[in-house]
Order: structure tokens, then sequence, then C-alpha cells
């Protein structure tokens, strides 16, 4: 109560700070396994100096800060592990300038993707990063989140140019600017993106966007076993094809998605594809991609012309992780997120189901197999210790995996709380004691979302 | 001569380490008008134990030390500012492993990229980036190098997926991986790419690498005026055609070409164009840009599908440089390297025209225009002062205007000596405060390229 009233020197108004218990519980657990903890208080910032002010009050008294936006992250990322304050960034909500022929937009960190579209639509624009939830930029940015369309366009971190970052003392800094590419010094921005809080809250952020293709056209592909489907995918890949989306979703998924959405798919494992651009390479591209699935021993293909047929299709794309969890209401999920080099890609998927059966989980598999990214949704009790104990050895076993053919332990959800132990594994205890070292550069008093990324 | 009997300990081999003038002169200057220095001493170390044991000798005793690779930088990059120990990577020239299905490559720093493209060529795979000197991919992934195919393949730092860097005490970390994408923890990778052998020296490279497109073609679109040029360009880019290359060549450059390259190219402002990929999106798409170029004014078009011929024409836009400097023996360059937003593409190449004239400058202005980075190439001779004068506030005014539409000093040479003093213009003081920090964390006794980047 007195770190608020203190607060209410910086945000004059009251009702911008709140100690409320059910304000702080929605603030204290993100949509992962881990266990909540609560904040001390939340504060709405209605600019960058507010958001300043508020870091040089922590700063001085050495009190934790953690960055908020939607809560949708898979890692426990703003849970406040100390406590402290947390900076609800929702109503830094807007779009500062839409540059349409510099491909450009600049917006703050709360605007979420799905507001960003509808703004940009009107100009034949999008942002094509889509992680599922309906994310803030600002919580997109600080996973270096990607989703379905990264094989096509990119991640994140390919995506921001530029950014308003506000230190761990209060200072604001600018980092990258408008141009498509620069070599003028450290690339901050690329830093900054991906730190997960633990460096500097964005207070502005700069985007490449994309002209809307001319044409789309959406496939579902479906398979005998998992193994010919991401074979599959690969053999796509491989063919040099400008594939938009490359989407593996798994039988036992297939079957959640039927109860949950109501749709009639054949519960079998099903790639849903997509190729957007000028028409004739669209067709050229589907027809090639035909015969190749058709080679690979797919099935049945089924395409979609139709942009509500498709809407449809990649809403239950989109849903899976919700599905997942309807089928046992009161679970909750823990996500594996590993990423391996391409050709790892239809191995590493086997493997993975027969470690989750041999623990006796129940998950779904799915992945945006064009980049060798999956995930096992494995659907847990966070009070029952003994199924928690098997995900986390059966996570553990994927992600040794994944490490041990040169991948990752996260391709887009960050490490947050739930990876840190796999991060010396991965880069070294060498590469880890550099970004410590970053770390210990920029927040020397540890503030900025502590418990996240390194111990 | 003692600091060559003391590294005689490390490299056991007398003939890797020398003190002879020519050679020291080599390793003193790069391709442009910044004056040489010389080393105290080049070694030629064959494995990263001895670049370690190179860096914590030379860390221990406070002596400067600059990587080296072929010596074409363009901003003094690799000019021993204060002396010291030259590494000359050019024995570290292996290419490790060529992964086809996994499109990566890993390589030593030495080798170079036509080196990597032969190799790569067996596999029908090559490595885009091509900043026109045979530079080594060490030394293109320093300087965040790019070139004329930037605006469909990205630059250096998309194209490094993991490095083998060895800090300034000897300590060897390894960054990133064979994951397409990853968000395990702090961008090492992307920091320590365009950090010009500030923060460490790489000692293995992975890279992306992408199929061979089925068909390419080329054009040459001329235009009365560099206005027009510009223009036609950005249409072309705004239109979302997946255009390989467009570059622009001015009326000068092309006379200057002409006479070095005996070539019979009208003295007009040309673009240089190409389009790759599968058979039917080409054709599509070189008849639509065909329709753009004709209603923005081009007054002749060729196509080239020919291989030969399209090499031809490749060939005389890579060398510029040469046939700039080939108008003037015995002068120099001096080369701007900003990039702005598209839109502001066009008014910044009049105005640089302009600019150049009311110096009297004798200068070529170049531009891969798909990203909105154009070079001025000014001719001087290091020794007049006042024609260096000239040119050193028309380079100025070229940046000013620049960065105040948005822009960067430099796209793609990097800062080096040349640019450090934009580079709080640019970023701010604040954010250069952070290049500092990060600067002081890894590199404390700062004997990595000191000069460079950071004042």
């Amino acid at each position: 109560m007195e770190l608020a009233q203190e607060l209410l020197e910086i945000i004059t108004d009251p009702s911008r700070i709140s100690t409320n218990l059910t304000i702080r519980e929605q603030h204290g657990q993100d949509v992962s396994y881990h266990l909540p903890k609560l904040p001390d208080v939340v504060v709405y910032p209605q600019d960058k100096q507010e958001v300043s002010k508020i870091l040089q009050f922590a700063n001085e008294r050495a009190i934790p800060v953690i960055p908020f936006g939607v809560g949708s992250s898979l890692e426990g990322h703003i849970i406040p592990a100390q406590g402290g304050i947390t900076i609800d960034m929702t109503l830094m909500n807007q779009i500062i300038e839409i540059r349409p022929e510099d491909f450009l937009v600049k917006a703050q960190p709360g605007v979420t993707r799905n507001q960003l579209n509808k703004a940009l639509q009107a100009y034949g624009l999008f942002f094509p990063v889509d992680p599922g939830a309906d994310a803030t930029i600002g919580g997109m940015a600080a996973t270096n989140a990607s989703g379905t369309n990264a094989v096509r366009y990119g991640v994140m971190r390919d995506q921001v140019k530029g950014l308003e970052v506000v230190l761990a003392d209060g200072t604001v800094i600018h980092t990258g600017g408008m141009s498509m590419k620069s070599s003028a010094g450290y690339n901050l921005t690329g830093l900054f993106v991906g730190s997960e809080g633990t460096l500097g809250v964005f207070t502005e952020i700069t985007l490449k966007v994309y002209g809307i293709p001319e044409t789309t056209i959406a496939a579902r592909a479906v398979f005998p076993d998992i193994g010919t489907a991401t074979q599959a995918a690969t053999a796509i890949i491989s063919s040099g094809v400008a594939i938009g989306k490359v989407e593996l979703v798994d039988d036992f998924t297939i079957d959640a998605v039927n109860q949950y959405k109501g749709t009639a798919y054949e519960p079998l494992p099903t790639l849903f594809l997509e190729f957007s651009g000028h028409k004739a390479s669209v067709d050229e591209e589907s027809s090639l991609v035909k015969e190749i699935l058709q080679s690979e021993g797919c099935v049945n293909i089924q395409f979609e012309k139709d942009s509500k047929a498709r809407a449809q299709l990649w809403e239950a794309r989109h849903q899976v992780a919700m599905a997942i969890l309807a089928k046992a209401p009161g679970k909750r999920l823990m996500s594996t997120d590993v990423c391996v080099p391409l050709s790892q890609l239809p191995g590493a998927l086997v493997q993975a189901r027969q470690i989750l059966s041999s623990y006796q989980l129940v998950a779904g598999l799915l992945g945006h197999v064009g980049d060798g990214n999956y995930h096992a949704s494995i659907l847990i009790d966070p009070n029952d210790m003994h199924e928690v104990e098997n995900a986390e050895i059966a996570h553990e076993e994927i992600v040794r995996y994944a490490l041990g053919c040169g991948g990752t332990c996260t391709g887009e959800h960050g490490v947050g709380m739930g990876k840190k132990q796999y991060l010396s594994e991965e880069h070294g205890a060498e590469a880890v004691a550099v970004m410590k070292l970053i770390k210990g550069s920029l927040d020397p008093k540890r503030i900025l979302n502590p418990g996240k990324i390194l111990s």
C-alpha cells in the first residue's frame, strides 16, 4: 500500500495504480503451467515519461519491475518471481504512424496484432507474425515470437527495425531507425528483441509490414503417420517452393480440434499449407506442391481457395492449444518448443511421440515444420507432482535430443522461467557468462524482470 | 622485433609471423581514402587455439589486435590505428561442413565468397550476399555487409546462424546454432555480426545458404534522368513483385564502365534488374515489371535470358568502383553509404547529385535502390587537403539529409574510422553510451580493433 502511495507521485491518477487482489491475480499468471506469484502493485502508464519515472523510482529502491502485455506468454515470463511492480502496457496502445510507401509502422507496445492488422488493412498491408494468441507487439518483440508465417516472412526480430527503450535507470534510448538495413554500430535493436523485459521496457516499436498478397490458396494434406507427414514437409521446403505456411498437426490434436471446433477433419496427421503471391506463381507452386505431397505418401489433399473456408482452416490451427486444454478441464499446458535443423525434424518428431508415450503423458504434437520448430503440448495438473515430474523429464529428453542434433531449446516461446536450466547446455557456460556481463552492465541492480532467462 | 619474438612462443612456425615492411604495408590500408598506418607485426594463425593464445597474450600486455580478411573494407576498418598485432585470417580458409538438407554451411572466416559459392555449386546451392569484392565471410560478417541481393535475401546478419568467437581475453564462445530460429537468450550472434572486430575475433561461421533458382532473367532499363529511374525502382518494390536485384547506376558511372569494360551501354541513368524463381513466376513478374518500367518513363529495356550475357551485365555492375577509380589514376575513393526509407530515395538521390556538383566533386552515384541504400563514390586525392575537405563536407551533407528523413549513415559498409562522428547523431548519445557499456564489459582493456565504431 505504501508502494502504491509512493507511485501516486508519478502516476497522479489513482485509477491507474492498483493493489486490488483480482487485478494482481490477473497479472500473476500467464497461460503456462508455471505457478502464479503476485505483483505488489500494478501500474498502467500512459506514456514513456511515466515509464521512465517508474523505472527511475524502482531502480533507486531496487524494486523488481515486470512489463506486461496481455499475459499470453508460455514460460512464465510475466510472473513476478520476486514480487514488485508490474507495468501493464495496455493503455499505451496507439498506432503512431503508418507509412505505406516505406512498408513501416510505428506503434506503442500495447497494440495487439489483430488491432494492428485491422489498421493496416485499409492500406492493403499486413503484419505477418502470428503467435496464435492476440498478443501485444511489445510482448511479441520481448520474446522474439514467430508462428505460422515465419517460414516465409521471418520472426519478430526480422520485423523490428527500431525501438524506443526505457533502461533500468529510466534513461530513454532509441535504437535502429526507418531504413531497411544499417551497419551503423552494435545491433542494439536485435539485442533488445528477445530480451524478455530483462534489459529494458519498450515504449515504441517500428515494424516492417508487407503488401497483402494478390492470391492465396490453403491446403490440408492428410498422412498415415507423423514421420511421413514431416518427411513431406521437409521435401517441400527443400524443393525451393516459396511456401507461405507449413503446419503439422498430429492425429491426437486433430481429434481435439474436431471436438472443440465441431470440424470433421480426418483424425490423422495433417499438414496445413498456404501459398500466396501473384496468381501465376501461386498456381505453379500449388501444383508443384501437390506432386510432392502425392509422391511422399499423402492420402488426401483438399485445396481451399475461398477466403472463408481458408479462415476457418487457420482458425482451427490457431486454436489447437485451447482445443487440447478443453480435453481435460482444470489441467494446464506445458509446451516444449524445440527447433532442430530441417533434416533432423522427421526423426525428432517420431522420437518425441515415443518419449511422451513412455511417460504416459497426454499431449498433442504440432509444429511449424517449415522451420524445424515443433511443440509437444502436454496436459498437466500443476498440483499433481508425479505428472509434473514426468512432464519435466519428458521435456528434458525432448530438449536434449534437439540440442544433440544442433537445435535450440526454444524456437519462439522464449526462456522465461521454464528453460533457464537449458541455456548453458545449449550455448556453453562461456556464452551465458557474456549474456550475464551484458545484463550486469545494463541493469546493475537487476530490477528488470528478475528470475527470467538468466539465473 | 621483440613482439614477433614473443609471438613465436605461440605461433611456433616463423613463416607465419612477419615484420616485413611490404607485408605490414599490405595490412596497413584498405581500399578507402583513409591514410595507412602499419601494424607492428602480422600473424597468420591456423586454428582457434592459436587465435585464443594470441588474444590472451595481447590482452595481458594491452596490445591492440586487428582481425584482417582481404582488406577490402571501405572505412578503414582494418587500419591498425594504434599499431599492434594484425591477425591475418587467410590460412583459416576451410569449408568445414556443407549440410545441403539443412541449407547450412559451416566455414572458417578466411573463406572468400567466391570460394564458398564454388563449393556450394555442386549441391545446387549458393550464398547470396555479394558486396562486390571477393571478401572473406569473416570480414563480411564483421561489417554486416550486403550488396545487390539484399532486397531479396537480406543482409549478412540475416544469414549468420551461429558463430565461434574468441573474446578479448582468449575465451572461446559459441553463439546461435543450426536451427532456423531461436528465442534462447540474448541474441549474441546478431550483436557480434557488424561489430567490426571490436568485440571478438570470429573463428567459425555458420551460414544459411539457398537453392539456385530454376530460372533467372536480367534486365537493363534506361531512363532520361536519375529521379525518374529511382521513382521507377520504388514503384517496382511497392508493387510487391519479388524482385531479385534492382541496382541504379548513374550516367557518369555508365560512362566510366563503358571506358573500363569496353561496353557500349547508353550513357544514361540505368536500372539493372534481376528476377529469379520458378519459370511461371519469373515470366509473370518480368512482364509486370516491364509494364511498370514503361509507365514510369523508361526509354529502353533490354532483357537478358542468356547466362553469359547476364554474367557480363553483373560483372559490369560489380566493377563500377574500379571503373570510377580508372577515370583518375592515383586518386582514391571516398564512398558515402547512406540508406533512407524507400519513399525518400528519389529525393535523396537528386539532392546528392546537387550537393556533389556544388563542391565540384567528381563522383558516381550508384545504389541498391531496392532497399534505399545508395553510394556517392567520390574521387579524391588524399594529399589534396582542399579536395578531401570538400568531399568531407559533401559527405556530411549527404548523411545529414539521410538522418533527417529517418535513415542511417551506413547501410552496409560499416562505421570503421570514417563514420564514427555520425553515430551519436544517428542513435543519440544515450544509445551510443549503451554500445560503450557493452564494449567495456567485453573488452575492458580496449585491445580489439581500437579506434573503430566508438571514439
